[in-house]
């Protein structure tokens, strides 16, 4: 399974397509040696063979017959036809005897695999390493299991949560090891989407760009949120995604329209009207806080009050990671799982004892 | 020399006096090898001796003649009699032939001692591994060469820069290992500010606790600015350091008065309006913030407008540490350097060509 892990993790994290890796073995021997590796694939996104297919292929083009071999793959086997035949079926004409998966299929359509292939005498062992699996997958799993993105809220503020100075200026707060991260994510992801506001001050171009400055191969939709228009000169409209503009300021409707679009992941990079918005929503499912070593005093908040009153009210996430980007740090913190241990809720107050 | 700073750590971060090692190496011999240590000590804070003067004690004890020796001491010995005798006087005593220091002193009553050495007959190195040294006495450095306390500026805060929800629940915003960390710090402090706002709001007991939740031994002093009264009842009355009361908004008044006081190294814990006062007079030498993965959204800001309009006229650190503790980011950030080298500046806007 690591190695399905690992072939999983080259293909592409964005695409209304999940990453997936496989790894097709040979039956077990008489000895007590590694099983033989057939042959392997992972997903190359939308419209190209599933990871199964590719492996079944890679066996047959190293001349190996998969009767009575064992595919292990990161997600369960789909049974549905999209743009491709269902696996099941590649599976069983292929005589697989035994699929090992990690990720249970959400999808409605998609789901439904290891039941099918136990109907039809195959050995089905699910939920291996399924953490990792669903690690690499995260926001097309969120994305299939709840119809709508995955949100990454983006901050890029002062050590006061500022956005802006007085006067409106906010090139740079951060630095360039910042914004390169910050690209590196647009290149991830499905859209990218901000307000007509931020569009209006700061004519963003929603591009994802390498370090040399070159446009990367993925572009994320653009998408502009809001009822004014968009300048025709607005560097949006130059070269990189398509572009979305949302005449609407409802939050569901925004997430409702890019579900429909397949988008699994969207990453918002403002205004404070937006953030607000999907705060006050509760969708905000992770946020990247890149923090300056700068104080702005005066000037715009990354967000504003949504709904939230008291500190055991207040949207709280779980820190993932926090790490130096030259001059500046980054904190990822991503939704805290549902189910928390009695106690474990850090936001109620402590005990009257500890003193400040 | 690197010996004689390893000595100097062990001494107390707080107190009026710097941090010093010294080790006394026996003359050069015939042969190769390293120079025998003939005694080694340091100080352990005002009142006590100096780090020469227990290496010279070290060296008698251990029954070494250090006629000829050579001291390598992390700071300029000193010249002048305060609750101690001149060190450039023990040191002429003792017959060292020369002096290998760190640090120069920038005092005016204890400097001038490596000038006072020289005409009398010690060869004196200066600079050695000043940098080190500096950083291990970086409060009382700045303290003395300025005339006023380093000031560091704590700011715990949501990823919004709140520093309380709408309601001003700010208990707790970070969690125990931010805490822990804070409570360390200031048992290295000399002392610790809030504002009489925050005593009302907080009733803050500003001491120093061990993780076991006892008094750590060194208590800072416990400042609190403003007008207004402090409750006798307050939790600052308890156990721990001296209470201060200054009776002023004024910055330069309370950084006058602690500095009289022998003040090297001031904590400011809050609140706001203090915060912003500090920034505006540009005396925020160093910033603490602490960054929980919290939004806020409604509530107070670390810091309100202090006279910066624009990006290019904010305070800005340079970052000197990014860490994870708990759920927490720390950023630790210090006072640039005032020489920096043309086209460093990074609070200038970029070229135009850089897309956002």
């Amino acid at each position: 399974m690591d190695r399905a892990l690992q072939l999983a993790a080259r293909g592409p994290a964005h695409g209304p397509n999940p990453r997936v890796g496989c790894v097709l073995l040979g039956p077990p021997g008489h000895g007590t040696g590694p099983r033989p590796v057939l042959g392997e694939g992972w997903h190359r996104g939308a419209g190209t063979p599933h990871a199964e297919t590719e492996a079944l292929a890679d066996a047959a083009w190293r001349g190996h017959d998969t009767r009575g071999a064992t595919a292990v793959v990161t997600l369960e086997p789909c049974a549905h036809t999209g743009r491709t035949p269902p696996c099941t079926e590649a599976l069983l004409a292929a005589g697989i005897a035994e699929v090992v998966h990690a990720l249970h299929d959400p999808g409605h359509r998609s789901g439904g695999g290891a039941a099918l292939l136990r109907a039809r005498g195959v050995r089905v062992v699910a939920g291996v390493r399924a953490d990792a699996a669903a690690r690499l997958v995260r926001p097309w799993h969120h994305a299939v299991l709840h119809g709508r993105p995955w949100v990454t809220l983006k901050l890029a503020t002062g050590l006061d949560g500022r956005v802006a100075a007085q006067d409106g200026s906010s090139r740079w707060i951060t630095g360039p090891q910042a914004r390169a991260h910050a690209h590196a994510v647009r290149a991830a992801v499905d859209a990218v989407a901000v307000t007509t506001g931020t569009v209006l001050a700061d004519d963003p171009a929603l591009t994802a760009r390498t370090r040399t400055g070159s446009l990367a191969e993925h572009q994320p939709l653009r998408v502009v949120v809001g009822e004014r228009d968009v300048p025709a000169a607005a560097r949006l409209h130059g070269p990189g995604g398509e572009v979305l503009h949302l005449r609407t300021h409802d939050v569901a409707t925004v997430l409702h329209v890019l579900a429909a679009r397949q988008v699994r992941h969207l990453l918002v990079e403002g205004g404070p009207a937006l953030a607000t918005a999907l705060l006050a929503a509760d969708v905000v499912d992770e946020v990247h806080a890149y923090l300056a070593p700068v104080a702005l005093g005066g000037g715009q908040a990354a967000v504003g009050p949504y709904g939230a009153t008291t500190l055991a009210d207040a949207r709280r996430w779980s820190t993932a990671e926090v790490r130096r980007l030259g001059q500046d740090a980054l904190l990822v913190a991503r939704r805290r799982p549902v189910t928390t241990a009695p106690g474990a809720d850090r936001t109620r107050p402590r005990a009257q004892e500890e003193e400040i």
